[in-house]
């Protein structure tokens, strides 16, 4: 067995200061100090988006199908998401660590540059954190953003015949992290699987671990009000989209019409799974945008689904029926199976 | 056994939004919107003071010492300090839970209830949350606060011959932790205690369970420029020391000045306890706020500890020797034992 080296805390804050320098050109003007007081001073212009949002050991990723580089990145994504989610642009985050004994302080260390490198490449400032001892491995990470025009794209905000879009694809997440944690049972028990699949199926995994919050579309959605409610759909669309509808509204949802992935579908079938569909908008955290927006609007969302090169598909439409959610296939009602994915 | 009901996100969810609205009232024109969107809006006028503290079970509290009505409100106490420690008025916080099996929804009512009652003195809004499951139950916190004058106190920014403040008393968490985790032994083991004497230890354990944050004194240090160098005291003083001293700068602290809690001499003496002194500067969790100041503003530190009925009491002295902190009793230098509270 590997002796791991001891935490030292002092250390690990120095190196921490260090990486949240690196992401603070992003937001120069926003960001008067970070890192060593007992806060961090930031300064405004305009109104601000706060959401917070933790991922935990055995909940939300474990130690067999993730490494803590990946960890740290998704640890930020889930909460640039919840940014997007509104039409936001993400300035500021801060950070807490809850550390076992098992770990080091390289793998801190790796969770970090994670996090670094999904920072910079959302261009948003660490500012500060704390660490504390625990007897599991979570990040806690709460973000603040801004938004431009005076717009907030919020929850709950439908009128009848508004029309709901979702962006990219639903269930990836799902048949990535299924792949991921049967990979093994797979390649012994399906002889009949060529190379090429075998490559695909890993492929897969490695492309859809982690989400891609969608801060462009969200910002764009924002800017043109091509939206009147939105959210992410982070819990499962089943579930989500109550959170789009309102109290005065219902929706109806086009099974038919979920945008699924070639390969998930491919995959599925050399591996005989049949209720892909049930999963994909069940399972959760694909972190896709969901909204309604007024029929007008269509021909410009499929204007910026081209400039933005990010996939829009509309879904169904909101009636006037309270907090009435129906699938449809083939016109007919369709009772999807819940896979839900439970935090709790 | 007692079956604990199920813990019902949705539930729950409904319950901190209904207690968040009743401390919305402080903030009125700051938040816009708070739980039940991807995220809360804020609006502010002022520079922003974020910082984010966690507690964590058998870490910064365990089940036999604490109800969970006291770990809401000590979850809340100890971010609170961080922003008096800048000077700072509190505004507005959001919270997430990591919450065991073990944990059902009337313990969590009753942290809520705790966080809610601490909102409450100290006038401080709850504009959102998340709730994740774990193994072990934590609480972590980010509180956003402002300040007047333009005047954050920051660490590392004393000058020679400043003064070293602390304000109340320290050693009092330490021997309410330890009289608290250690009185069932001590009843049984002195038998010469009188009645009275378990009646003040009983006292002593309510009364310095939980930190007072030092939020007046905070924002009148601040509005009165009293002092250049300011921070809270949770690891302890011979730790937290080396925050306001800088590096161009050391410092003198005089043993002897430490303001000591006469029933916790009292308690020590009757227990047996010789170096209460060296726990009480290095156990830390006092929250007790711990600054710099120049000679000139003695006065009216004095007049300000009057008028607000809080201790002040002048410690040591700033010196020019970069990094040396020196700890004095009876003019000659003292080393004290470390028994600094570990985080990690």
């Amino acid at each position: 067995m590997i002796k791991k080296e001891k935490l030292n805390e002092a250390v690990l804050i120095k190196e921490i200061e260090r990486l949240s320098l690196e992401t603070q050109k992003f937001n120069k003007s926003l960001v008067i100090k970070s890192i060593g007081d007992d806060c961090a001073i930031i300064k405004d212009k305009n109104c601000l988006l706060v959401s917070s949002d933790s991922i935990t050991e055995n909940v939300h990723f474990n130690f067999d199908s993730y490494d803590f580089y990946e960890i740290g990145k998704k640890s930020l994504l889930v909460n640039l998401s919840d940014i997007a989610a509104m039409g936001g642009i993400p300035r500021v985050f801060i950070l807490s660590f809850f550390v076992p004994p098992y770990i080091n302080e390289g793998d801190i260390r790796s969770v970090l540059l994670g996090i670094v490198a999904a920072a910079k490449k959302y261009r948003v400032s660490l500012i500060g954190g704390n660490i504390s001892k625990s007897s599991e491995f979570s990040i806690s990470i709460t973000i603040i953003g801004d938004y431009k025009n005076n717009n907030a794209i919020r929850r709950f905000n439908s009128s009848k015949d508004n029309q709901v879009y979702v962006s990219g694809e639903l269930g990836n997440s799902w048949l990535s992290f299924f792949l991921n944690h049967n990979k093994n049972y797979i390649f012994k028990n399906y002889p009949n699987l060529k190379v090429e699949d075998k490559k695909l199926i890993e492929k897969f995994i490695q492309r859809h671990k982690l989400p891609e919050p969608r801060i462009n579309l969200g910002k764009r959605l924002s800017e043109k009000k091509l939206a009147n409610s939105l959210t992410d759909i982070s819990d499962g669309l089943i579930k989500d989209v109550y959170n789009i509808v309102g109290k005065e509204c219902g929706c109806e949802i086009n099974i038919d019409e979920i945008p699924i992935n070639q390969d998930l579908k491919y995959i599925c079938d050399i591996l005989n799974i049949k209720d892909y569909i049930d999963k994909a908008i069940s399972f959760g955290e694909d972190y896709e945008l969901l909204w309604t927006s007024e029929k007008n609007n269509e021909k410009e969302l499929l204007r910026l689904s081209r400039v933005k090169s990010v996939k829009i598909k509309k879904i169904g439409r909101i009636t006037n029926k309270p907090s009435c959610v129906k699938f449809l296939k083939d016109g007919a009602v369709y009772l999807p199976k819940d896979f839900t994915f439970k935090h709790l």
